[in-house]
């Protein structure tokens, strides 16, 4: 059954930013920087939802859905959110790499 | 620094497979058979690279590249896949979802 690390999405098109990341060891306050993220994307009338597992080396995958590309550069471009990828570069990621897509069809529940 | 979890793909456009899942608790034998998958698809010609996360409560995201949509369809009919991805839903899911999305840009390393 689906459980709510599902995101409950709409019929597509609409857009994905998919992340890939390294985390450095330790928390140094990790955990509640991504947790304010996660409401302040929430918060975006074009946020869709999001999907995102870590492994127990540090690496994860996050997938956020959004209504459009633009929306996407906007969220990039929102200030708070602007200033914790800063200090993720500086001191929680190794590396990480985004793209962003278009959603176009899917099997399964979403959409 | 980078790592091999980060797929090396090319640039702007291709495609992407995102899977949400989540897994039954218990191996059954999904160790040895998504490692044979990982084989099978790497030696598809479409094929750009994969980058997979699963936390310790068996969520995981996985996301495979390959040149076009098409690609993803032949990969999902491949027959050993399609067995595979039968007795995944017998087995070794409670629940997976599958969007197809069109890469259009990066930010990182890839592409």
């Amino acid at each position: 059954m689906p459980n709510d690390r599902f995101a409950r999405t709409p019929k597509p098109p609409y857009y994905a930013a998919v992340v890939a990341a390294q985390r450095t060891s330790g928390d140094r306050g990790y955990g509640a920087t991504a947790a304010r993220m996660t409401q302040l994307a929430a918060s975006m009338p074009s946020y869709l939802g999001l999907e995102t597992a870590r492994d127990e080396t540090g690496f994860g995958m996050t997938v956020s859905y959004w209504r459009s590309g633009a929306s996407i550069r906007h969220w990039k471009q929102q200030i708070e959110h602007k200033v914790a990828r800063e200090r993720g570069n500086a001191d929680w990621y190794d590396h990480d790499e985004l793209r962003v897509a278009k959603v176009e069809r899917t099997h399964g529940r979403p959409g």
